[in-house]
C-alpha cells in the first residue's frame, strides 16, 4: 500500500457526483456499515456513497482510480463471508438507492433490474405472469441481486436450478477503471469471452454490476413438500442416496440433525417429529402428474431407509410450516448457544456419510458442539459450531473446529465454500484448494481488470500480509441481520 | 510480429517431447491440416504435433513460449469459423491422440475425458447406465469435446439444455505460458473466479484444455418427435411463438424453408410433405405422461397456425427419418448450388418474422438465393447463401449478402454467432456488437493469460492488420468434412 490518501479532499468531488445526501461522512452513520452478515469482521468505512445511476457509480470509481483510493461495493449487507467489509482508507459504494426493476419481458422470459433490487422482488414482479426468478438464498427478502452476483448466491433450490450464474444473461458493469461495459445480453450465448461467468462470484474485485438481465422461469404446475423423520443421520443419508440414485432431481433436499432440530424447536416451535435423529425436507416441483408419481416414489424410498414418520404439505400454509424450522435454523441456534460460527463447505454427495461421521468425531474430541443443517442433495454443508464466548479460549477452540471442518471438506474432494463466498473470511483458505499456479492465474485475471488493486482489495484471493495470522472470531448473534439495515428499511 | 523464428530449430525439441511419430514436418502431410470446416480460410501449418498427455502439451507450449512461436490448438477440425486455421510460422497442436475416457462416475453423474474424445463417445460411454451428454452439435460423431469447449458448441437441443458451458464442471488447462492449472472440479460451484465460463468459447486463445469433467444427464423416459408442414414461413413462425408462449420448452424446435427442403429432398430423399413452404421439427422429452400431454398441445397449436400435415415418429427409425432432412441440410445444399456460405447468427425469438422477411428482401434484391435452416426456438439462424463460383463476382456478392444478414441480426438485438464461433471468419465483425471499451476489456483479459500473444493469435478478437480487408470466399463443398480427417479415421 502506498501513502494514505486524504479522503477529506475527495469528499467535495463525491458530493458533486452523488449530491449532498448521497455522501455519508458522519462517524455514527458510517459505523452502521461497519460489517456485513459476519459481524466479527468489522471496520468503519472512510466515506460512504449512495449513487443512484451507473454514471454516478462510474464517476465515483474514476475519482477513486485517479487517486488510488480503494473502494468496496455493498448491496444489502447480508453476505456471510465479509465480502463487503469496508476499509477505513476507502470508499464504500452502496447500491441501495438503485432499486428499480427496469423491465419485465415475459415474451423473452427476461427481467432487467438494478443491483439494489431485493432478490424476492424480481419474483414478485414476474409472479402475476406466472413466472419467477429461481435463485433463492435464505435472505431473499432483503438481499440484493447485485450482492447475489458478487457472491454467486445459491439457495435451497440450487440442487435443481443452479446458482445465480445459471440465471444471469447480461450485465452492465462499471470496471475498476470507471468504464461502463456490457457483458452478454438477452441472447442465450454471446461471442467473445464469457466474462459474465467470471464476473459472477468475483466479490466486487472486478467492478460493480449496475444493470442485470436475469432469466425468468415458468412457475411449476405443482410443488409438493415432505418432511421425513429418521432415527439417525445415517438413515437419512441413505434416503438421500436412494432418491438421487433413482435418477430423481427434487427441487430441494434439506437435512437437519438432532441438535439443529432442538434449536429450531426452542426458537420457532416448528413441531418436528419427536425423537428424530435427523429430518429430511424433500420438495418436488414440475407437472402435477410427475410430481405425484415422484412423491410416491420418494415416500417409498424414505420408508425403506427407515423413516418413522412422513408428513406431507397439502397447501402453502403447511409447506411454510415444514420450511419454518429449516429456514430459521441459523438464527435459532442462538437459543441453545451464546455464540456460534456458521460454516459453509461442500463435499461430493457420495462422501457425505464419511464427512458427517468425522465432524461428529471432531466434535466429541474437542467438546465443541456442532449442529448440522445442510443442502443434502448437493453436499453443501452448513455446520454451526457452538461455543460460549464467556468461556475463555472457547472462541479459539470453536474457530479451530470450524477450520478443521473445512479441511475435511477439501480432503474429501469438496470445496471451502458452497454459496457464502470467500470474502475476507476464507481468503486464507484458498491455497488449500488451489495450487500457486492456479492462484497466480486468478491474480493475473484480477489485475487485468484492476491493475491498481483498488477494487475490494484483500477479498477473495489470499494476501501474504493477512494470511500470516488467523482471523479473529467474535460473538455472532444474528448472522442474517446486517448492521447497515438502518439504510434499508 | 517480431522477426520470424526458425521452426526447424524447434523440431528436435518437439521430437524429444512428442516422439518422432508425434511431430509432422512433411509438407504433404502438413497440408492435410490446412483448414478446418471452413475451407476458404486455409494455411499450411509450419509444424504439426500430436501430443498424448497434458505434460507433453505443456512442454510443447513452453517451447513455443520460450521462442515466441505462435501455436494453434486443433481438435477434429470440424469447426465452422476457422478457429483452427493454422499458421505457417507456428505450431499446430492436434489433440487427436488424447482420446481416453478417463472416468464415468454415475454416482456423481460426471464423466472425465481427454480433449480429443469424440462428442458422441461420451454419450456412448454413459448410455449403458441410462445417462447421456447433452450438447449435440451436428458433427457430434466426429467433433471433439476439446473443440466443443473452444467454441462453446451447441446443437439442436440447446433450446432446452443449453450450450457446452452449461455442461462442463471442471477443466485441466495448459496456459499459454505452459503451466497446468485446474479450473473448477466435480462440485457444482467453486470459489474464486469462475474461469471455466470464460475459458469455454475462448477459441484456443487462453490455452488448451487437457482434461474435461462434464455433467451427465439422465436419459429421458420418453422422446417424441413431430414434423409439421406449413404453407409459409410466417405460419410456421406463428406456431413457434404459440408453443413457447404457452410456456412449453421442447427439447428442440427446428425450421426449414422451401429452398432448404428442396435441397434436402434432392440429396437424401427425406420425403417431407409436398408443397411445404416451411417445415417444423418439434421434439419433446421428459416423463411419458408429460411428453404425451405436451405433444397433444403442440399438435393443436400447429394445426391452429395452419399446419396442413403433421407426422409423428413412433419409434427411433421414424425419428431418424424426420431428422434426416434437417441434419443433412447443410451438405445437401451442394445439390442445388455449386457453392454456398453457411452463416450463423442469432436474433431474439420475437424478432424472427421480421428478420426472415428482411432476409427474403435482401435475397430478392441481390438475386442471391438464401436457404434457411435454423434453431427456431432460440432464434439461431443458419442461412445458406447460395452462389455459382463459376460466375465472376458471384462469390463477392454472396459474401456481401452473408455479411448483410449478420448486420440484420445485430440490428435486431441479436448476435453475430450462435454456436459456430468467431474464429478468423468473424473477428472483424466484433466491433459491430461491442464498444471499444468492451473489446479492450476482453483484450486485457486475453493478455492476462497470454502476455506474449502466442495462443491462437488473430482469432476471436479483431486485429487492425486483418480487419482492413474483407476475408476472401472460396467454394465450400463439404463444410462438415475437415481436410485433416485423414488423421481421424
Amino acid at each position: 500500500m502506498s501513502a494514505p490518501v486524504d479522503l477529506g479532499a475527495l469528499v467535495p468531488h463525491l458530493r458533486a457526483v452523488c449530491g449532498d445526501d448521497g455522501v455519508i461522512t458522519d462517524a455514527a452513520r458510517r459505523r452502521t456499515y461497519e460489517s456485513d452478515g459476519i459481524t466479527y469482521h468489522a471496520a468503519v468505512p472512510g466515506v460512504v456513497v449512495l449513487p443512484t445511476t451507473a454514471e454516478q457509480v462510474a464517476a465515483v470509481v474514476r475519482l477513486c482510480a485517479e487517486r488510488g483510493v480503494p473502494f468496496v461495493p455493498r448491496g444489502s449487507g447480508t453476505g456471510l463471508s465479509a465480502g463487503a467489509l469496508p476499509r477505513p482508507d476507502g470508499v464504500l459504494i452502496v447500491t441501495s438507492r438503485m432499486r428499480r426493476i427496469l423491465e419485465v419481458d415475459i415474451d423473452a422470459q427476461r427481467a432487467v433490474v438494478e443491483p439494489g433490487v431485493f432478490n424476492l422482488d424480481v419474483t414478485r414482479a414476474a409472479a402475476p405472469h406466472g413466472y419467477y426468478y429461481a435463485p433463492d438464498p435464505s435472505s431473499q427478502q432483503v438481499c440484493s441481486v447485485g450482492g447475489n452476483i458478487a457472491e454467486n448466491s445459491g439457495g435451497a433450490h440450487c440442487l435443481k436450478y443452479g446458482f445465480t450464474v445459471n440465471h444471469v444473461l447480461g450485465l452492465e458493469v462499471v470496471t475498476p477503471q470507471g468504464e461502463i461495459v456490457e457483458l452478454g445480453g438477452k441472447a442465450a450465448d454471446a461471442p467473445g469471452y464469457d466474462l459474465i461467468g467470471a464476473f459472477i462470484g468475483s466479490e466486487g474485485t472486478l467492478g460493480i454490476a449496475t444493470k442485470i438481465t436475469v432469466r425468468l422461469l415458468r412457475a411449476p404446475e405443482k410443488v409438493s413438500t415432505m418432511l421425513a423423520a429418521f432415527d439417525s443421520m445415517d438413515a437419512g443419508g441413505q434416503a438421500v442416496s436412494a432418491i438421487i440414485g433413482a435418477g430423481m432431481l427434487p427441487a430441494a433436499i434439506e437435512m437437519m440433525d438432532a441438535l439443529a432440530i432442538e434449536a429450531a424447536e426452542a426458537a420457532v416451535r416448528c413441531d418436528y417429529p419427536e425423537g428424530a435423529g435427523a429430518v429430511l425436507i424433500v420438495e418436488l416441483d414440475g407437472s402435477a402428474h410427475d410430481v405425484d408419481a415422484q412423491f410416491d416414489a420418494v415416500t417409498a424410498l424414505c420408508r425403506r431407509a427407515g423413516a418413522f414418520e412422513i408428513r406431507t404439505a397439502s397447501d402453502a400454509a403447511e409447506r411454510a410450516r415444514i420450511w419454518k424450522g429449516r429456514k430459521s435454523a441459523f438464527a435459532a441456534v442462538g437459543r441453545i448457544s451464546p455464540a456460534y460460527i456458521v460454516q459453509d463447505g461442500v463435499v461430493p454427495r457420495t462422501a457425505l456419510p464419511e464427512v458427517l461421521a468425522r465432524i461428529a468425531e471432531l466434535s466429541a474430541r474437542s467438546g465443541i458442539r456442532v449442529a448440522n443443517v445442510f443442502h443434502a442433495g448437493d453436499g453443501n454443508l452448513h455446520p454451526l459450531v457452538l461455543f460460549d464466548d464467556a468461556d475463555p479460549g472457547a472462541a479459539e477452540r470453536a474457530a479451530e473446529v470450524s477450520g478443521a471442518i473445512l479441511d475435511l471438506c477439501v480432503e474429501a474432494g469438496g470445496s471451502i465454500t458452497g454459496e457464502h463466498g470467500v470474502g475476507v473470511d476464507k481468503a486464507c483458505h484458498m491455497p488449500e484448494m488451489f495450487t500457486p499456479a492456479d492462484l497466480e492465474t486468478m491474480d493475473r485475471f484480477r489485475r487485468a481488470f484492476d491493475p491498481d488493486g483498488i477494487a475490494n482489495p484483500e477479498k477473495l484471493l489470499p494476501t501474504p500480509r493477512l494470511c500470516g495470522e488467523r482471523p479473529g472470531v467474535r460473538t455472532q448473534e444474528h448472522p442474517l441481520v446486517a448492521s447497515g439495515e438502518a439504510e434499508l428499511f
